[in-house]
């Protein structure tokens, strides 16, 4: 999968995943009123607007991007009909051939992580017959829990050839009050990468490994130095855009072969027709407003890294 | 609902959680078959599965124990139909008056964080309606991302009166890999467990504030040092029987009280059937056997804290 997503973004000239992280106040008022007539004022009606909502941005950015990023909190916070809306992106991604990380930030204790892993990128038998519970490409990972707790996703990734993302240096203001604690005169987070680097290293794909790491946009001279500690992890990249994170701060993200980052926008480009910049689109045009704004994050990355 | 758990571990005089962590191969044959009959050899079949077996066990310790503790990866594993027998064992556990403990170690920036804690602590308001996505009573949270990850579960904890443990020191063999690194001479997780006294400072409850710590059971020289710089914080201590701590290991983590911990045990108790010791209850008695290894659980506490 790691070679899928390196070959998609070369075909495409786009390292950018379309982050699908909806809002209920994001979603066009028509979705939502034709969702709540058919469905009801609840939470299967909600459901049935992030899923019409999310297939108008696929629609329309499928052919531009190589990835999405839908982040199953958005999904989960309206339970049970929420995480289904979840699965039906995830599978309407899928069917339009684009490469599904799962932004999901799990990570547990072996046999616990284990289940994670099956549940998003592996399969149960049941009886002689496989089932599959969620079916990203790829998920991200919490380190927290040390080797044990990453290790069963990474046998997973190894058996599905798929892949993870561990989260190295996030995005958020307070990312380092721990990330960022010196040990042994160094900060933490490149402790993380450094066994990032260690995880993929038997895991590899035909020029970057199945382990990639989260690095935020926010962070870029921390970016400089996780890209030379992890040289063949995958860094994907958030907090472009709504967070902060301008092209600029990008290059550093990248390899010398123009490769090994992917950056992320979820609002920017989702919600783009709130923005003064493409309100001109209007409310029934958001999914134009979010193509163009892809249009613009492409020229932003390529103009930083040329 | 801190007090509500501090008033039930008096009653009942057990500090005593069970993980309802099911696995495909603790499930008895008859209630397995029973499933697919009815649902299909699929993973709505092991899903109903599932539910009949931790109604079984429910029924059987609801009187002797506060708390439950489902762990959701190991019904997430099974896709929607497993996060539906999530809901339903939640739902089951309060009806029978149990403090629900959600273990789902979320974690993430703010805006997603507050997704996770509505989700499963809070609610969602469509057209002047409220709708709860799942509820439990307390959930298990990752601090790798600092404050801004963790503030929005204490805010809706507030607004609920509910609350949250925070991972501070694992009970894996590997958690020590950066939680034990030292920072400034002192380990990582005192660093956590200090923040954990502080998030939970300004939400307490009578005695014991919101704001909780995991510490395992695993490591009784650290729970001993975590006790002291947190406490106000509950203790859910994991690891006990079978991934190897023991009743005298435990003494540390309850304040002079007799309070302040609550000793989480799962396979031990829910498949207590499996082992030698319990072995004469059988496959059909495997709830009996639940009830039967509490209450040895129960004795094992009360002499080391004796």
């Amino acid at each position: 999968m790691i070679n899928k997503l390196v070959s998609k973004i070369q075909k495409t000239g786009a390292p950018i995943v379309v982050g699908l992280d909806p809002m209920l106040s994001y979603i066009p008022e028509h979705i939502v009123k034709k969702a709540y007539a058919e469905k009801g004022a609840n939470l299967e009606g909600v459901a049935a607007a992030i899923v019409e909502y999310n297939k108008g941005i696929v629609d329309a950015v499928c052919d531009l991007v190589p990835a999405v990023k839908p982040q199953i909190a958005m999904y989960e916070q309206f339970g049970i009909p929420g995480l289904i809306a979840f699965k039906e992106t995830v599978d309407y991604c899928k069917s339009k051939d684009l490469v599904v990380i799962g932004d999901i930030k799990r990570g547990d204790i072996g046999s616990t992580s284990a289940a994670y892993a099956t549940g998003h990128l592996g399969k149960v038998e049941i009886e002689g017959k496989t089932f599959r519970g969620f079916e990203e490409d790829f998920v991200t990972v919490n380190p927290y829990l040390g080797t044990d707790g990453v290790k069963p996703f990474v046998d997973v990734c190894k058996e599905e050839k798929k892949g993870i993302f561990v989260l190295v240096k996030t995005s958020n203001p307070s990312s380092g009050e721990f990330q960022d604690q010196k040990v042994d005169g160094k900060p933490l987070y490149e402790m993380v990468g450094a066994m990032v680097d260690k995880w993929g290293a038997d895991c590899m794909g035909d020029s970057y490994s199945y382990v990639g790491a989260v690095v935020g946009a926010t962070y870029p001279e921390m970016g400089k130095i996780l890209r030379d500690i992890m040289p063949k992890s995958y860094i994907l990249v958030p907090g472009y855009g709504a967070q902060g994170g301008k092209g600029k701060d990008l290059v550093h993200f990248f390899n010398k072969d123009g490769l090994g980052a992917i950056v992320n926008s979820s609002r920017g480009i989702i919600a783009a027709y709130k923005q003064e910049k493409y309100a001109s689109y209007g409310e029934s045009g958001y999914a134009d407003a979010a193509r163009a704004a892809v249009l613009d994050m492409k020229e932003d990355i390529e103009s930083a890294l040329a």
